[in-house]
């Protein structure tokens, strides 16, 4: 049943059209929708709409039903139309009356960006817990390994001594990047939307702080109009975020792919890490990094459909933002996964102390060598000149 | 079971990783797999690498698992890697040695190129046919309709006079340069990759024009190196296409949602098709044009994700272009859906003839009446500046 | 003269390629280039590479070639390949061998980081005066109309009674969500890279802290491969600030041609910010709101360059690299324009109490209606089938 | 002086930004929209609306302007907005009464649309003769290097025998598709705007299909309000095949960066294509290859540019279709010279046969192995377990 007033039966074609892959990203969110629902009816209570036994019988379904999300019990019925309808509807079913009154002070408009943000801030702090795992894995990695010199490359050519702890320290370094970045997103989506109704407000004397503090949101979003207009900027956030842990992840692999080349040899991957060919006996192949890398384009992909989502609409709700939804939730997963195989492979993997030090040839030292020339007062650019003459000569 | 040697047991974090979504996605593509199979085993009895029975031993089994796999009856397992595994796993396990001879001369790499074009040729098919329906579709509303005079706009503003056919026939225009980029991209996947191998040919006698001609492909793509290479380019171009056409979609939903402003009202949606508000009893949305206009959006991004997806990586396969899949797969079944839904919405669109008439106000006609004075004599830019000053005079 | 050994003259066509269109670019970095350079030369007198006397020269020089440089009396000579080398190539003919002394403890690689940051900052704290600015004209937009009612849209229809203020105060509100993030993307280019050479640090004693702090850095970019592996993350950080900058305007250009709409004429743009027709001569466009609003895509499209301009390379400097200059300058420009321009429209934007009252049709007083029912005990869903079914009635 | 009727001068702000940076990309199209209104005024001529002196006179008049364009002695004041007004104000100045009738028949939205056109159709023929030289030239090289050996990667690992000539065969079939696609974007591109007048027709007698054939185009693009809409299509389509040529580009550098390794050295770039670093000696940097990948992500983002900008407008012109010409014009630009640099590093790019020979190693024959085994009658995936087997006992 629709929460609308479906005076003629919406055409099945639009009606699947429409709900579109709604009832399993819901499933995702009904957790979500299921706690905000629970603040909601308290602060109903508070503001009289509610009595207490009222919002006791509401606060337990929604348990109940939250639980049943949770472990599969409960499911979106496509003719719902959306998560948000699937629990009034269960509401009404079980509470009768009592049911009819959850929606008072809310829309759905309000409803799905509540959800969604608080799904966003439980996913960001698995994001920042994961980052934090990362950065040990890869400092318990350096110190057991950093010590050893390897080439460091510019233009994918021999430049300059590096160490394999220079290389994973810079790690480090970008995922700390990423924690102070995670601060602002995860700053811009802790305030609370609900209340704004359908992006016009509620005629109707409702407690915004109240709901928002229970909520644990840090502050409200106080103009309806802007918690509306800020989809797409707040979701965009977020996946920039998640595309810029990525871009780290995806550098990282590119390196490995290299790094691990047969040719250059400085780092070994496990070998249950690596897979095989189905026509070549004597395949290892580094499939994992592989995905890790191409994962970033996914999720940049994501970036750019949420920020072009937007485009060209004027102020208020469109269904447009429905299709934001989707992004958001396949890019944490993407990046939650990411992190951990990122977790994995440094945990196993090794340098080759013998291959790097191999490596280490001559051209590595051209700056070293002028740089001694310097210390006895040559100017840079003349050393420079006499030991690329040198060097030219040799060649 | 592994196609390849798994001399230590791949990590079950890693094998999950870089499996990821192919178990189901590569659903859709079995029935293109067992179709491409079914040939190769052609090709190798003709060959001589399979006998006459060995072949039709294949053969049933292939077919078998076609038809179970289009009725839900076989699954891959995750534990298969994708559905070519899963595919020989199957023969082996029904046909024994037989089985072990199917993948003579051919590479998954390859393998997964033939059957992703065939769907894509079947998909490109069934969205030409969906053209054609949607211009039929478009020409009977615009025989019953077109008569009628609106305004034509430019800049959001009335410009000139226009016609309910002159806007139904941009359309119809549209959709014929969509018909004719569609060749173009038909006739650049109608290309055989099969036999190419991992992208270095096959060390034995095969020959590649037989199966090509039976699968149904136009000719064969000789280079094994640039089978490899198109991909990225080739699902690229058809994401393109499909981007094409959404185009017109995206532009016909964005005028029909502001042409039914209530304010203008120049045509009118049946009830049917609008959904309502949790919130607001009155509300009668046009949500599947909405989603229409969004779902440009999103295969846009697809068709970025997979021009990207392919940026930095040297000649030959990389797993990377797994992720390639999966935006083909949903571009298209989004743009049929849509295709389907626009033909819907034209069937019953009305266009509302007292409304359209009422709109046509004087500042569509200043430029007729500058070229009245034009055919007195008066050259074009006299005549514009006369009419300029008594419109704003009138003001 | 290049900074390298040219053992052979680099071929002319080569040459104009990789230089592109440095030279011009360079131009507006040559101001911070200098200034980095004067810090870069304190550094080392304090480091005792230079003498006091040489410091004085080269610091004359480069305030001289910095002031040129704004006054359009220096410019980037092809030949030199970028600001780096012809501000090098001046010091050497007008310094001589104090000029070869001046790239001691730096390569091009940290010096062009520098160079941009610097410019980057100052351009962001151009933009933060710019958003304040901006507040302020909205607000004063707001204080002078906001108390006028409009009708609230959400799906282009007409939803609940909203007022110009509240639509003002959503962009306020989101411009202030602009400038908490842009404190986090100032926070993350406040970095000095001085000193990390090539990407792989300088094998000297330099204080890196000391030239840091003296630039107004508030720390340093500790690793030299670290640095270099921000490229592409910075500076898609800045454009995407940018861009969520750009997305506000994008809105209020996209609300305003739809609101002053003559059919709405909830606002008024005055005739001197309007353009005209070649061919119709009474027509009045909003241009400028069209631009602002179109270059929201080309930002966006900045920021996707610069994000997917560093996919699928190693560690350390790259030359693509430097394909991420003009995006950034290109995106400062714009938005520095388009705050202004907006600025400018506000100033002399006015509401239409007429055409705003009169839109204030009975449809957007339904929610209101439901809650009076509410507020005598009617369960909100029951009230809200109430209203619907008399609306329903009434159509 | 504007072409429509400045009643109130256009505040001095809004001209800047609106005109933004088309007086210097008109300067490209001068040529083209002096071309297009000769010819116009030769179709008014048959149409009676000019006399044959008058249309002598303004053709006169128009090839000097062009002369003067192309020289470098006429240029578009800012005052003017555009190219099409500097035009019709030389006309008007030179010619008095006789400049005020070019415009009849024509506004400048069907004008800027004919001058695109017939740029991009000069633009693709000059694309298609670099392709097809490029391709004489990958085949000079083919001839040359060909038969040498050399490894086949997948997953940027060793995987079986390739050879100099296969790797440049296969660029060499990419561009064949690529000459494919360029006849559809052609034919596209081949159809006439002018008459369409602002996107709604002109209400005068014209004759549309003459105007069309004398500037050389294929045919009539017939419905008005298609010509406009087609904005970002079109351009879309062409930017598409400039991505598509510029992706085989990216991959050849790609290659080359890789194959050119030391480490590897399966090609030799001449010393004269390579550049140095200014602070390493010994350094010698294939920029030229980098900037030609980084190219591709320029192109990829004005493709992106282009087909966002479109999004969320009504039927008809916009001014956002303004910031559509940059981004073609740019990306003809880049693609004629990265086509022109491949051409000169496959002119001088020498394998290295030591180096190929040296690389073809054990695991590349793996396969050949099986399938010897495979032609003694054992089932290939036996043959392939027993190569299998033995090559990790070697390990």
């Amino acid at each position: 049943m629709k929460l609308w007033y479906e005076d003629k039966k919406l055409d099945p074609g639009i009606e699947k059209f429409t709900v579109g892959g709604d009832t399993v990203l819901d499933q995702k969110l009904l957790k979500y929708d299921c706690k905000a629902s629970i603040i909601h009816a308290r602060m109903l209570e508070r503001n009289g709409i509610l009595s207490a036994a009222e919002r006791q019988e509401l606060e337990t379904e929604l348990e109940n039903l939250s639980a049943e999300a949770q472990t599969g019990g409960f499911f979106i019925n496509p003719e719902d139309e959306d998560g948000h309808t699937a629990i009034e509807n269960r509401l009404r079913d079980k509470l009768g009356v009592v049911g009819e009154k959850i929606h008072t002070g809310r829309s759905r408009n309000d409803q799905v960006l509540t959800a969604l943000r608080l799904y966003i801030k439980d996913e960001l702090l698995c994001v920042k817990k994961s980052l934090k795992s990362l950065i040990g894995g890869v400092r318990r990695f350096s110190n057991r390994w950093g010590r050893i010199e390897m080439p460091g490359f510019t233009h994918t050519r021999k430049a300059m001594p590096s160490s394999v702890g220079m290389w994973a320290e810079a790690l480090v370094e970008a995922l700390y990047d990423d924690l102070d970045q995670w601060k602002a997103a995860y700053a811009l989506i802790d305030q609370s939307p609900l209340g704004s109704g359908a992006g016009y407000g509620i005629p109707l004397d409702i407690d915004r702080n109240l709901s928002a503090s229970l909520l644990g949101f840090s502050r409200v979003q106080k103009n309806p109009v802007s918690c509306q207009n800020s989809r797409g900027k707040f979701e965009g956030t977020v996946l920039h975020l998640l595309g810029f842990i990525m871009f780290d992840l995806h550098k990282t692999a590119s390196d490995l792919v290299f790094f691990t080349l047969p040719d250059l040899g400085f780092f070994e991957i496990p070998e249950d890490m690596l897979t095989g060919s189905s026509i070549m006996p004597h395949k290892r192949n580094p499939d994992a990094l592989e995905i890790l890398r191409g994962y970033y384009h996914v999720v940049l992909s994501y970036e750019f459909r949420v920020k072009s989502l937007g485009a060209g609409l004027i102020s208020g709700y469109h269904r447009d933002f429905q299709l934001m939804k989707e992004p958001v939730i396949q890019a944490f997963e993407i990046v939650r996964e990411s992190l951990f195989i990122a977790g994995l492979i440094f945990r196993s993997l090794k340098a080759v102390p013998g291959r790097c030090k191999a490596a280490m040839t001559g051209e590595l030292y051209t700056v070293e060598k002028a740089y001694r020339l310097v210390q006895q007062g040559i100017p840079f650019r003349e050393a420079y000149r006499m030991v690329a003459e040198e060097w030219n000569k040799k060649r």
